[in-house]
Formats: structure tokens, C-alpha cells, sequence
């Protein structure tokens, strides 16, 4: 039968570099990720274009078909997105952190890493008055996201997160005549949320606790929010995500894919990949398109952990064994990016590939990993060709000529 | 460790199609070549697009990640850099070509293959005058270059050079009304200089020895000198070329990289192979980017001849085996161009590569060779995604989005 349905893993940051001779890939435990190999048809896919290290979203919007140098126009609305604040285009929104000043200067940028800033959020929302219409929503820990929303906005201008400690809390300039209106709300932001914060009790709290008092907001990743089309209106797929990191749910959302939250998916090395499994084998009966993003990898990646990034692999493979078999599938794997142990930041390397179903030419590829992908049938694609070959897999390619 | 900078090695036309089973690189000799496809990662690549033959300055401007299709406007702007001329941007160059003219028609378009034309280089700068600045620079044996320099100059003239003998010493027409003024400069230009040699005693004492005289110039390739930004502006990187054929010398000193002279480089298969790969070698310590081109493949392409072509290969690797090894240099290994010894001429098959260093995905391919190279770890790539990969490998990855 044509497969009717997609399940598109995504391992983020897992594709990696060799050291000493192999990649966390190939050294992991992985017999699930290589049956799928063995049974489907393999490559290696640069998801922006060759040697340019993708960011997250980047990656993600190429791997869904939207043109990331048109739909990416900056970190924030993505954020907002994720936190769960209605996007509109037009918008201007932005990534913050709550963070600690002293005599003007930030002397940390985390604020402690304080965890729970629901009511630091309220106190915002309800004691600033910009004139315009706002939304200030908190994330996990130190994190959040604001949006702005008036006629004339621009994100033509600098973030006031100076992205270090030790210097004064920055104030915004524009960088532009459009962004100047812009700039102004931010500064007036940024000074009336410090009033609010100063005198808030939980600071005064933390205060007296020795903790570093959360009494900045700090703003960066301006972005305005693109018209981006709906992913069901764009492939005829009732689509679903599955997904802990709140950039990638913010990237969901922003295509309008139903987000499935996890109990116990933490976007970390210790996430629960049994519920994320079952949850995304569960929308398989209610959606045709369902996005699993599992992010530990990136992160131990990021750390330069080889053994950690090699023993969640391991994780994920066992977890997947979990997934049923089902002949109105097709499974695809993939990274987003790889984020080799040895950079410990993203790079341009290609990423590995599977896409296994019926219909598919298998290739005798055996294993999933960046070596033997390489020599796959599909050999090299880019990210915005996926969805395309995915969409003709399932009988819904779009014929170009008579 | 990071490697930290790029010895990139271009086989000029060494890449070819089988002649009874083998191409000139499977047949060579080259333990050296092999090595370092076998410690490396290996690809093809269409310099410019596939089945598009390239010519050696838009091939090579694409390796170094200038799209010619932008920055190529003909190949006058190269070969007057070549030659040494400082080029500005909207100069109109010319390629030119000593001949001989008898009762108006050529009868030789080389003159002889006269050697030394530095005499008549100096007569025809001193004894022309066109109302506007302009230098003429001798090359080697009969060939030279032409620069204009005044407003409102075009390239839209037809070359005053036929291409063939027998026929009249041509006069250029304007293809555009854009063009007249260049045109009428060009005219104005080829009648002074005729005169000008016409009496100079080299050509009297030529004619006496029944020599050709070189008593014209003709004009080809005119290019409006486009501004390409610096090397080192665009990657950050210092950078030399070896080269000796005065094309790539061009591009080389139009991109800004530092041209290192060779003695003995000759660009033919008598080239002294061993100080053009110490000059390469000792440039990279002072340099983070060292491009060095070895013609010689490229002539005995243009040749047909085979056998002159693979012993021409075996000298080459013979010479990379006194390449020094060091940890913090990636090798890269390619071609410009495809120069079959069936063809004559360049053709539009890609080009095998290595990339060989720290970090790469080494991909067991064990020979550098069209046939090998093409099971390799990159798969098929375009001149313009090397520079991107290599940055990368340098840490050095421009990442799109955060």
C-alpha cells in the first residue's frame, strides 16, 4: 500500500564528527535506527546548503518546506510562539531573560537561574503601561518572551542584552529611521519593568535569601513576525508535534501543527523519550503529519560529551523500538544539525537521513550514521527538498507539466 | 585540533574520461594522491554546474566562492591583473596578441611567437596617445594586455582580433550604443600602434632576418573590470596563490591574494614542480590560505596526448610527497575543470576532491580519481559550496539563525 502518513524524528544536534575515527552515531548502540536504515532509503542532507551551520529554526522551517531565508526573519516570534503567545504578522517579538543588575550593571545574566517567574510575569503585564498593546510571557527558568504589537514596528534595532556581565544594563538603539519608534518602547520597557521588579516581594525575597533578585528584563532576537502559511493548508496534512524545547514548539506553533505536550519531556538529557514516543505513535491515528523533535543530543553536543551524546543515542534507539509497526507509515529520521562534540556549537556538516516505507528504493545501507548515509540512494539533498519527496512518497507530488 | 588554515591545490584540467577503460589519474602513478584521499573525504564537484564546461577563470573564481556569474565579465579584466596591471574597478581590459599584418591582412596572429616585446611594450605606451589614460602590458612571448581607464567605457564592442589569418587586420565595432566611445578608442588605438611598430627597429631587424614582424595588436576578451571584494575581506583569511600562468595569476591578484613569484614555474609539463610545492609549503606559515595551481595536466589535456598527461600526474605526486605533514592544515585537492584527452578542451565533468584534515568524515575511498572520488563522503557538489565547507571546518561557519 502507499504510505498515507508521515512520522518525521528528528534527533536534534545528534549528526556529529568523527574523534579518534568514529562519531557518537556510529559508536552508539542504535539496532532500531539501523533497521530502519536497512530497510529504507538513506543520504545525507545539508538543511540549509552546504557548510553553513544552521540554527534550530532555520533548520526546522527548511525541514517543513518553508524557505528559511524568506520565513526567518529573527529568534523572537519563534520564541513567543513556543511560550504560547498568539503570533500575528507584523508583530515584533523578541527572546528576554530575566537577569540581575547592581549600580546600573548586569552581574548576571540569569538572575541565579531563578525557576518559577509566573509572578514576576503578572507584575509585568499588569504594572507597564507602553501605550500599545504587549505581552510579556515567562519560559522555563530565567527565560521568556515579549511581543509588541502596534502599526510601525521594526526590528531595527540592537537587543539590550549585551550578552555578557560586568557592563551597564543596556539600553536599545535603532539601527534604522524604521526602528526608532521601536527603540523608544523598548527603553521605556526596559526602565518601567525595573521599577515594577525593584520592589516586587518575591525579589525582596530572594534578596534577603542571598539570591540574585530577577530585576531586569533583558531583550534580543527582534524579530517580526512573518506570514507564515499553515502547514495543513500548505500540504493538505493534519499535522502534530511532538517536542520539549520551546523554540521548536514555537516553530510548530508559528506553522500552526498542533502541539502534543509530554509528561516528563524536558528537552534534556534526562526527557522522557517513552512518553515523547508514545505520544507521537498515538497522533499517528489522528494526524497524517507528526514532527518528534528530541533534542538531548544537541545538548550533550554542545557540551563536547562524547559519552553522554553516545549513551542518549543509545536511549533513543531502545525508546524506538517502542514504535509499532505500521505499513501506512513513513518513517524518516534526520537531524536538524549536527553539533559536533569537537565544536561544541553547530556546524555546516551534513546530516544523516532515512527515510524508510513502503515504496522506497532500499539501498543496502545498513547502518544510520554519518559515514554510511553518505553513500545512501538518495545521496546529497538540501532540507527544503524533504517535504517534496516525502509528499510524492505518499502519492500527493505535485506534477510540474502535463 | 582545529585545523587553522587551507593549502588548497588545484590540478589544473588534471581531470579527464577513461581512454580504454582508465582515465590520466587512474593510470598515474600518485601513492601520495591516494594517501591523501584515503586520511581525507572525497567528492566531485561541478565547478560551475553540471555538464557546464568551465573556462579556467570562472572556475576558478568559484572555488574561491565568488559567483561568476556575477564577478566574470570577460576574461581582459584577468589577464591585465595577470600581466600585472592595476586594475580598477570600471577599467575596460583586453586580452591582446602581437601579429603580423601584411598589405592589410594577418598573416601570422602570434608574429613569430616573438619572445621579448618589452621594447615595443615601452614604444607603444610612449608613442600613443588616445586622449584618455590607458597602459599597455607585454606577457609572455607574443601576448599582452590592454587597460582603458575614462568614464562612460564599455565592453559592448566586437574584438578587433578575428581568431583566424588571412583575413583583414580587424577594425571593432560597437554591439551597442553604449559601446562607440570604447570602440572608437580601440580603432584610434589599433591604427597609432600599427604605426608606431611599423617603424620600430626591432620589427625593421626582424623583416631583414625574414622574421614576422610584430606590427599590430589585436584585441580580445573585453571585460569591464567588475569590484571584487577582497579575499581576506570576505573570509577573514590571509592569503597567497602559486601559480604561473598568467590567467590564474590574475584572479589570484584581483581577488587581493598575495602573489608569490615561483622560479622555474613555467605553467607547461617542464615546470620546476618542487619550488612551486616549497613556496606553497613556506607560504603557509605566513599565510592562512595558500591556493596553489599546477598547470601543466591542463596543456597535455589541450594536447590529447595521454601518455604526457600521466607521467605529467606521476611528477606531480611525486612533488606532494615533500609536502610537509602538519596537524593544523587542511589539504584540499582538486581541479578546475575537466581537460580530456579525448576532447582536446575543457568539458563539463566534474571534478574529483579531497578535503583531508582534522574533523573531516574520512570516507574510505582510497584513490583520488574521477571514478573513486565520486563514491565519496560529499557526494556531488558545486564549485561554490567548497569555500562554505572549508570556513567551516575552520570553525569558521557563518550560521543562519541562532
Amino acid at each position: 500500500m502507499t504510505p498515507q502518513k508521515i512520522l518525521l524524528i528528528i534527533l536534534d544536534g545528534a549528526s556529529d564528527r568523527p574523534v579518534d575515527g568514529a562519531t557518537p552515531l556510529q559508536s552508539a548502540k542504535k539496532s532500531n535506527l539501523d533497521a530502519l536504515a536497512k530497510n529504507g532509503i538513506c543520504g545525507i542532507m545539508d538543511t540549509i546548503s552546504p557548510g553553513v551551520p544552521p540554527g534550530s529554526a532555520t533548520a526546522h522551517l527548511a525541514i517543513f518546506g518553508y524557505d528559511p531565508y524568506k520565513y526567518y526573519t529573527g529568534r523572537g516570534p519563534f520564541e513567543a510562539a513556543g511560550v504560547g503567545l498568539e503570533v500575528r504578522k507584523g508583530d515584533v517579538a523578541f527572546r528576554c531573560n530575566f537577569a540581575t543588575a547592581r549600580d546600573g550593571k548586569i552581574v548576571d545574566r540569569r538572575a541565579g537561574r531563578i525557576r518559577d517567574t509566573k509572578e514576576l510575569e503578572k507584575a509585568v503585564n499588569e504594572g507597564v503601561d507602553l501605550g500599545i498593546e504587549f505581552q510579556f510571557r515567562a519560559g522555563t527558568a530565567h527565560r521568556g518572551a515579549l511581543l509588541l504589537r502596534a502599526p510601525g514596528l521594526s526590528s531595527d534595532v540592537t537587543p539590550t542584552d549585551p550578552n555578557k556581565e560586568g557592563v551597564p544594563a543596556g539600553r536599545t538603539k535603532a539601527t534604522s529611521k524604521k526602528g526608532e519608534k521601536t527603540a523608544r518602547i523598548m527603553n521605556d520597557f526596559t526602565a518601567q519593568v525595573a521599577k515594577v521588579l525593584d520592589k516586587h516581594p518575591i525579589n525582596k525575597k530572594r534578596a534577603s535569601e542571598g539570591k540574585s533578585p530577577a530585576n531586569i528584563l533583558l531583550l534580543r532576537g527582534a524579530g517580526v513576525v512573518p506570514h507564515i502559511p499553515p502547514f495543513e493548508e500548505k500540504y493538505g496534512l493534519r499535522s502534530a508535534a511532538v517536542a520539549a524545547a520551546g523554540l521548536i514548539i514555537g516553530i510548530a506553533r508559528i506553522c500552526r501543527m498542533n502541539f502534543i505536550p509530554t509528561e516528563g519531556a524536558t528537552g534534556g538529557l534526562d526527557s522522557n523519550l517513552d512518553n515523547k514516543i508514545k505520544n507521537a505513535s498515538d497522533a499517528l491515528d489522528k494526524y497524517d503529519f507528526v514532527m518528534l523533535n528530541i533534542k538531548g543530543a544537541d545538548e550533550a553536543g554542545h557540551d563536547g560529551d562524547f559519552k553522554a551524546k553516545t549513551e542518549f543515542i543509545g536511549k533513543i534507539d531502545d525508546a524506538l523500538g517502542r514504535l509499532p509497526r505500521r505499513e501506512d507509515i513513513l518513517t524518516v529520521v534526520t537531524a536538524d544539525h549536527s553539533t559536533p562534540v569537537s565544536v561544541k556549537n553547530h556546524s555546516g556538516d551534513p546530516v544523516p537521513l532515512i527515510i524508510s516505507g513502503n515504496g522506497v528504493r532500499v539501498d543496502g545501507v545498513e547502518k544510520y550514521d554519518e559515514i554510511n548515509c553518505a553513500r545512501g540512494g538518495l545521496n546529497r539533498l538540501r532540507g527544503m527538498d524533504l517535504m517534496p519527496i516525502l509528499m510524492d512518497l505518499l502519492g500527493k507530488g505535485k506534477k510540474f507539466g502535463e
